[in-house]
């Protein structure tokens, strides 16, 4: 972290503030007198640094973080890429493409396991579900709960397919007990009290990006779980929010690239609530899987039309199908078996 | 709402979407048939229809909400402002403007008792103090949680002051049984679970906006807690995400006429939060008491540089009383008391 | 268009709107009266119907635009693909991969030539290089002009390559007379004078959407340059701004697919601008041709970091080398040849 | 401005950087070398240093401007604020609130004459009226042109308001030869080539903030214009681009005081076009007021609903009159002379 003071402080007060901070963070400082500035250097652990906390003081002008504030999620700190292995051997950010698809919500025995039926057909290895509903309405359909996620283990005993579904609240955990993967929705990326309760689960976390969180704030969440103890994070861009009304979000395709290079967690995309339109599935699936995408999660729905949720983003089971071929051959050119 | 039919449709595949809308949503439907498209308009209580799950249907081409799908917090249904009274007669929203003031995080008894004594003496009515911190980095100070609240009482004792604290979860409310009002966070605007929680309370919530969230979306997050039984519900402007990089967020001054027209409720701002500098708390104070905020709530340290969290944003007692001095004014200008 | 009118208002009134529309727009109008509200339906040409001088009459409600308000530019009425077919007998937007690829700026003859002769062996078909610069500060280098102009021409009659380049203004457009696509920057997509002298020149225009210009706002620009005459617009996207601060600008992978499906125009991207990082420029272009772009726009220097321009996110040309490798494996899995 | 370098570099490779600093830029280079780092603090004139050009260099890790890249505009080296006095000896920006009203388009002799004689009886000192008008559609209402800077000269003539209008192209400026004030609209923030044209024009320029533009890059539009020789800009917000959809542009009201503190220039505010909705001209302009704006420039049409372009946001004469009284209300309260 580099700090640099006002100007024309006094050597004693400037004495003062390396000695401060030396004290209070347990850092090493450097100081740098220049023509007509003062830089000091903090040398060790930066990470508990407060940044807000420095540019509170009087002396300081400027401040910047040289390093990341982030140590578990970091790259530079774990080269290889974290794998993730779910109970029935699965991996997960081996180099692999894994498809997650299934309904918005769980909405019966039927069908749930008719969707399950028909994804895994056309290559989808983890069914997606949703039992707990954030839904904007207090008035709109929240969801089974607990049935729902009975549905999804009855559909996983038929298919085999691993689960995955949404948690809401660290009351909720224990419900999880059997669930493969636990998803913290958008809207909960910065829940960080149900991100501490989640590290200390022994199970994979999937953690999807704040509608308008930015990509450090992201791994910070991460790092919330992972410094609690569960190192298994799956990290997913779903779209942020910006002045374009064509799409319901705007997808952040640089967002693949960037984490993939600033951490080792695997990176997934939801081409479904990024864009909030079917028809858009297939060419941002496509474009995410040639960014270096590790996995996507896509809505399907045997009929789209009485969905109780969200119907408007799912594609059929045909349509997924005729997708998952078209995301093969993106997926073969750049090497990523599916 | 209204629903634009695509081209080309059969009068018997019309009347089916028809009968299927009177069913489901409980709502008459008008049908007008245009010469080249066919608009349906629903009529009765529209706001548990999902314009998703319309949107869907393959017959629908576009669909706009005409109603608000709030009903609650909807000043149409409730033309009266809402007036909250505190358990000390103190009243919230009654035409006066209400000053809130006080630390970012509770530190020490010494601290938070000092910091109340100075700002009531400049006109605060209600005590601020973070005793759960809502914090970007696991690393950063979490706030000295149930001795936070119990130093906050102990400030209110001496001073008389009501006291405001944000929660985090809906595990620890029973925390709060003796707090005045209950505060809900940015990144907790959409924590459904803890809004439905807070619903059940039998004290004020004040909601505070998503830095990504519509005027709407506050709106219904505010009808969660209503919907559940708790009418009082003040909302809170604290700056919202943009490209701009001068200020950490970016005020939405224009959210408070809009607030005060669409809903009941009253309508309070941050201008600590919005813009992270202590030297525009003023000016943008001064703005909003002249858009017609029913309240402001401000962070005030007596040794911001020492503050373990937010330091840099927050004023000290003298600056408070220099600005109150100055939203004196203003307040005067439009009428309000202080 | 569809117009809701307030409710309560009389037969006479509406009557008396319904004959204004009629009219002033020279359209039809199809009354329907509802349970509670009276639609209007707008039939006929409504591309000149100003949505906000409705909405200023009294009588009111609520405006929304069905169809598009663009024509030329648009799908329906031109659903075959526009191919543009430059002098040398280069076809674009014909279902191949179309690179451009060059310098920033013009700066010396040796530059651009030496660019020019290595990015062609790699498999770009256009050369592109700023004469005339916009840079945000007036101290900063602002291009050659038309001496850059001349550099551009000499390297192309030595490899062949047509040329691009950026006006500025209407009265440079003399200069550009024997460039052979000129481009209109992001921050002149609203200049409207400028698109209008363009629409009256015998050669492609590039034009590039604004920093923060919607999909609809790109589409009436290039309305704007085909209604002026010219017909032959290719658009491109590069980034658009947003709060996330990893990467200059957030390149909206999404208008692809949606500018190919509302209009008939090529559409490029622009990874170089749209990320301002060297090393994104390969995901984001591989990306950008797995969801469809008829070609890329890369900016390449043989010295990034003597460059007089953003030289940061420039590749050298052995980088272009390896990137247009790995870009033609998608080509190749998508079906476009490059 | 400060350069950290990357680690591991040679004092070889980091003397040749100093030193090819120190000739390219004409500026001294204090080098302080840290435990893991390497900074280098430039002195002198930075405000040609181009960031980019530095970051594009193998040896950078990451670069931090510490002043501020415009000088002329800049308050530290002009701390007295900026007093333009027009030719019938109207001052802006000496402490008094101006008031600037009238109709969007120039639409006849009559509505222009008839609105400023009722706009100057409620209290505005300067008539605004288009005559080119930037239209997102080329088929709406494009302006009179040069015929409705006359009939601005005939309103003028009539009742002594001194004129401003939008200048859309450098080849119209001989047109406003005659006209008080030349605007700048949002959409040509960044028109450089139109910006130095201005800078030679002997009188002064309003410079409006473009919809995406940053406060920086606000000052930096306007520093183009002094750099060439004109120092009488008015800085104008109006509103900025976000993902609220209530408002049509989110006026940015931190940027009054932000403005206000780093130039000398007068800074005035928009309310009609930052919300797109009349009812929000009164509050939003009170709120400029009370954070210290030197003026206003709101539309006003005798005919709201019959206005060719913009109409829906138009007060007519007699709201512009009410708003007047509140806006003097608030002006008095912090001392601004109406």
């Amino acid at each position: 972290m580099i700090i640099v003071l006002k100007n024309n402080k006094s050597e004693k007060e400037i004495g003062a503030f390396k000695e401060y901070l030396e004290q209070k963070y347990n850092v090493g400082v450097h100081v740098s007198v220049g023509h007509d500035s003062v830089v000091l250097g903090l040398i060790g652990d930066t990470s508990a640094v407060d940044e807000d906390s420095i540019r509170a003081q009087e002396i300081v002008g400027e401040v910047k973080r040289v390093g990341e504030p982030y140590k578990k999620a970091n790259r530079k700190f774990h080269p290889d890429d974290t794998v993730i292995i779910l109970g029935n051997g699965l991996k997960i950010g081996d180099g692999s493409l894994t498809l997650i698809a299934g309904p918005c919500s769980v909405e019966s025995e039927e069908q749930v396991t008719e969707v399950a039926i028909e994804v895994e057909k056309s290559g989808a290895v983890i069914l997606r579900g949703g039992a707990f509903k954030p839904r904007t309405s207090p008035y709109a359909f929240q969801g089974m709960g607990a049935d729902g996620l009975d549905l999804l283990k009855k559909a996983r005993a038929k298919t085999g397919l691993p689960i995955i579904s949404e948690v809401m609240s660290s009351s909720q955990i224990e419900l999880f007990d059997d669930v493969d993967i636990i998803q913290v929705g958008a809207r909960n990326m910065q829940n960080f009290e149900l991100l501490k309760a989640l590290g200390k689960q022994p199970k994979p976390i999937m953690l999807k990006r704040g509608l308008s969180s930015t990509i450090e704030e992201l791994l910070m969440s991460a790092e919330y779980i992972m410094a609690s103890g569960n190192e298994q994070v799956i990290l997913c861009e779903r779209g942020i929010r910006t002045f374009e009304t064509k799409t319901r979000n705007t997808l952040d395709i640089s967002a693949i690239p960037i984490l993939k290079k600033l951490s080792h967690l695997p990176v997934f995309i939801d081409p479904s609530h990024a864009s909030g339109l079917p028809w858009l599935v297939e060419p941002l699936s496509m474009a995410a899987v040639a960014a270096g995408a590790d996995g996507l999660i896509i809505e399907v729905h045997n009929n789209p039309a009485k969905a109780l949720c969200d119907g408007a983003q799912s594609l059929t089971p045909e349509m997924f199908d005729s997708v998952v071929k078209n995301i093969k051959k993106v997926a073969d050119s750049v090497g990523k078996k599916l």
